[in-house]
């Protein structure tokens, strides 16, 4: 394998799916001249309801492929893996630089309200570990946090049904006991903790109006990630930046629902399918 | 390990995570007698959206380490499994006999509405691969089969919203085309393809009427294996039959939405975690 200069290097993002794509998407919006080398491990979707151990193993085995390939900064667009794997996944890839969608996500939240209230919509797993109130709390000890397992929202976004009355019908049964809360108790911004749920942005402001803030973790990973770069000097320019899409199962289903939610046409030739 | 007798030995019952426990429960419910010995394959759910490659490969496993436990039957609880592994797993398992879900809710629909207009309601992979529609043809070559790919419902079930509004608005959505079809040519029979599915009946029937009829195939499937096993003499009698419930990952998981399919309540001890 010929030596690539890190500067010339993809960068990679790793996902349980297709989910990451809203991440993928945002980044190849902010950074066009970026090489983007996307994993989604459809073979063991979803993780939001694995347990930690496996959640470790196979993010440490997507990872480990992804850095095989000579990339030069890993991100971990699935909130669940961030939660559970990003310290472990950082000390067994060092010197790979290795960032998360949670902490990107917390940051942004507390810099829109200092000790305010936020409440974080994500899934099960990510819920019961309870990452995205340590990473708040652990920027703004006056911040109040409470975390919502929203399960539904991501096979809603998966069938493609994010806008109209059915997508609002269930979020604002998932929101009601929040948004029905007086006003001084009320969250003032609601963060998109799962990387599906920045689909139905649209129904979620619809039914939680246009008061409270929305924290969309692929917007904010995107931009973290360019800072980082930045700092870095591992940022490419003028060059036609290019994705490559690869995947552990079901190449027909990826290019299907993918291509919803990178709002572009795939095919399954479009897919690379791997074995980890 | 002692040999037990065939009849005195459990009847195995394998899924990809819960689903299957509406099986158990219309299995419980028919047969007392039964030791009933339940896979859930939660570390790899849900099969609904894998490769068919993937799917032999997991219900392979599976289905062998049922096997070692001295079963005297298999029940292949899910759907997806079903339509893709039945054949190749009861040449792998021979001289035990598998039953799968497709073939009972087939002939049971067929039974109801002879020369008839059937939809079948299923998840992707089950559709794609048109096991029931391939089952029922076979039977009536008279009859008429749609599927009908319905993701949403298995994350509704889960969830625990299978009753009121919310479902309601999921499932009108799912067969709004359907039911608006002219008198002759609208469904005569609803198909419960996914064993989440029954769970969510008492809603299908308010949004399709009565007029139709649904065909459950955990009850179907419960109703052929008892069949099964009295033609072979297979059948206990006299013994307080029991439940052992295993699952591959996620305990406390399995336990809560679990206990749910089963209406009863299940702590993390009742589950026993597997490796395959």
């Amino acid at each position: 394998m010929t030596k690539v200069l890190p500067a010339e290097q993809a960068i990679g993002v790793f996902d349980s799916g297709v989910g990451g794509l809203t991440v993928l998407k945002a980044m190849r919006e902010l950074m066009p001249a970026e090489d983007l080398l996307y994993l989604g491990d459809t073979a063991r979707l979803p993780y939001g309801t694995k347990s930690p151990r496996s959640i470790l193993n196979y993010a440490g085995q997507a990872a480990a492929h992804l850095q095989r390939r000579q990339i030069k900064l890993l991100v971990v667009a699935c909130n669940t893996a961030s939660a559970v794997a990003l310290e472990h996944l950082r000390e067994s890839l060092a010197p790979l630089p290795v960032i998360g969608v949670v902490e990107p996500g917390a940051i942004a939240a507390v810099s829109k309200n200092p000790a305010g209230r936020h409440l974080v919509l994500a899934t099960e797993a990510t819920v019961s570990l309870g990452a995205y109130g340590n990473a708040i709390r652990g920027l703004d000890a006056s911040a109040k946090v409470s975390e919502l397992a929203c399960e539904l929202l991501v096979a809603l976004a998966e069938e493609g049904w994010t806008h109209g009355s059915v997508a609002e019908s269930i979020i604002q049964k998932y929101l009601e006991p929040q948004l029905g809360l007086p006003a001084a108790e009320r969250p003032q911004s609601l963060i998109l903790g799962c990387t599906h749920f920045p689909l139905l942005r649209d129904a979620i402001v619809a039914v939680a109006g246009t008061d409270v803030a929305i924290v969309d973790s692929a917007r904010t990973t995107a931009a973290a990630v360019e800072g980082f770069m930045a700092d870095r000097q591992l940022a490419r320019a003028q060059h036609d930046g290019s994705v490559k899409l690869l995947a552990t199962d079901g190449a027909r289903r990826f290019a299907r629902v993918g291509g919803a939610f990178l709002e572009t046409s795939l095919s399954a030739n479009d897919i690379e399918l791997v074995d980890l």
